[in-house]
């Protein structure tokens, strides 16, 4: 396995694990699934369309987002919103967020720069 | 499923892409794997040693990480070092860390916090 490779999947390997934070915070506004991935892939979260729906369809068995059918455009159109449970869930993360930086940062400075 | 075992299991899922990038900054200073294991823990990375132990063969055998045995206690212990690859891989890391970090902030102050 070529550097290139391993860098590959570790960068994947770190931004999968904030992509359902990433769907909370970013459905604060309503918004439907391929808007949504488009939107993740511009802040540079590497999701696919295979993850990301069956994410959101979990999340909203969950009850941590809620969604309605917009029908007036000329294609049905799902619309996820973040509910107060999955609020709750994101202003949790975020503070877990905090954690983890806070340790990676930590980490980051105990040693020489390349 | 309870609002708990939705939190517990999103904050591992946080922290888990993060592991390969604390054990390549941890291990600039050589450590065997039981120590590790605890000092993760200590600064908040969630692994256990049937995550980490084949982890860090994993890393081993792609080149990030050197080893070495030190025979000189009691018990036999392998150490591991951060390879000049390795070295490299977590600055490749860090960088991306940046901009995951940057992505997440920009994203939680898009809205109410509760």
């Amino acid at each position: 396995m070529e550097f290139d490779d391993i860098l590959s999947t570790s960068r994947q390997e770190l931004r999968r694990g904030t992509v359902v934070l990433a769907c909370l915070l970013k459905l604060r506004e309503a918004g439907y699934g391929y808007a949504l991935l488009e939107e993740l892939r511009e802040l540079g979260f590497a999701v696919d369309a295979n993850t990301l729906y069956p994410l959101l369809r979990r999340l909203e068995a969950q009850g941590m987002l809620v969604s309605e059918w917009n029908t007036q455009e000329t294609r049905p159109r799902k619309f996820y919103r973040t509910s107060p449970e999955g609020e709750r869930l994101a202003s949790e993360l975020l503070a877990d967020w905090d954690q983890v930086d806070a340790s990676v940062r930590r980490l980051g400075q105990g040693g020489h720069t390349s």
